[in-house]
């Protein structure tokens, strides 16, 4: 790893969060590069020539290497540096479980709360589109059977989805769990080992957790105090 | 990795498929387990008890250690073995490329293109139910995106999708592309790289390409006497 890593990065979206906080737990120097997504400039033909062809964020770029996918950036710091050894583990049994969650993600939590996010609060308000209904209902049930199988499978055993202390796959899904703050929707309620779980993560993530969602949270009270 | 890897599986899944090609290419000895998806053994709790708590195939069992999705399998495997290395690389540019399609994968290839499958086939035949034409619509769209960015950008470069010959990227995505076969959707109309690379994998990866798809093939053939 170069020491100029640029890390091109919003912190309004979830991938970009759980990359930002495990970068600074690990202490692995990075420059941030912020790509302003609403005005679409991860969208330009000049973004996918300069930093990814797939016009996606999370990407990287070290020392001329650039690669995009935020598990994939993780897989490959982690495969340079030691430093991300405590939360990505490198025993073959401890990195499978902890893969296997990663690989679970993206259809599971990823695919359905971001999608009930996009729905029924990003698009009313950047689209100027009302929510979907028939979209919703399916997003959300997707999502309440993927949030009860983190209550009853991944949360059954232990404090944190995998082991005994806080990992990647602890901050993948957190963050994509935490989006929902701005919805209707509470992952929580009826979920009392996901809500306690999510306190724990809060507190083992520190101070990063928090400086990861200041934006998220910032346009939460705003949304608050729009509805007194 | 033990000898006697167990290996729950059903030909009619693509990962599934994925994972058996593989293993067979790179002579990992496994023994399968045949899994009857269409009576819901996956489905039930002595299967979530002995196999896997997310009720999912493929599936293995290494002396034991009980390990589920099929490229955290993947992983698992070519971490206890170099026998895979000539198909997922240990160089971590290689490496992370491979895994930037991986990752890439879920959203883009497996969720509208197995989408589709499910919605236009899988339901009518099944379910006994018609399909439904907006969320076709809203699958073939995003299905049409996808297999876009395979044509320009992924295989803009080179004759496989990542590098000069076959890895895991391709198979994973061709099980999916290929599973078409039995719906009306030609992915490659239109898409000469596309079409060009899937004969390549398909040579690439004889004679386990064919012997995995066997079961698909011999539905397709059915299919069309059906409608003679």
């Amino acid at each position: 790893m170069t020491q100029n890593l640029k890390f091109y990065s919003n912190l309004m979206s979830q991938p970009c969060r759980s990359l930002y906080i495990v970068m600074n737990l690990a202490k692995i120097p990075f420059e941030t590069v912020t790509i302003a997504l609403r005005e679409g400039d991860h969208a330009t033909e000049s973004f996918a020539k300069e930093v990814n062809s797939l016009k996606t964020i999370p990407s990287i770029n070290d020392g001329g290497f650039k690669l995009a996918e935020s598990i994939a950036i993780l897989r490959y710091l982690a495969s340079k540096s030691s430093l991300l050894v405590r939360w990505y583990p490198s025993g073959a049994r401890m990195r499978a479980r902890v893969d296997e969650y990663l690989e679970w993600h993206h259809l599971n939590v990823r695919s359905p709360l971001s999608g009930y996010f996009v729905e029924s609060w990003l698009k009313p308000r950047y689209k100027k589109q009302p929510p979907n209904e028939a979209a919703l209902e399916r997003l959300s049930s997707s999502a309440n059977k993927s949030l009860d199988l983190l209550e009853t499978v991944w949360l059954a055993q232990g404090d944190f989805l995998i082991g005994t202390d806080v990992t990647v796959a602890d901050l993948w899904a957190i963050c994509e769990i935490e989006e929902l703050t701005l919805t209707s929707f509470d992952p929580t309620e009826g979920r009392p080992k996901l809500a306690a779980w999510m306190e724990r993560v809060r507190k083992a993530t520190n101070p990063f957790y928090d400086e990861a969602h200041e934006i998220l949270w910032n346009i939460r009270k705003k949304s608050s105090r729009s509805q007194l």
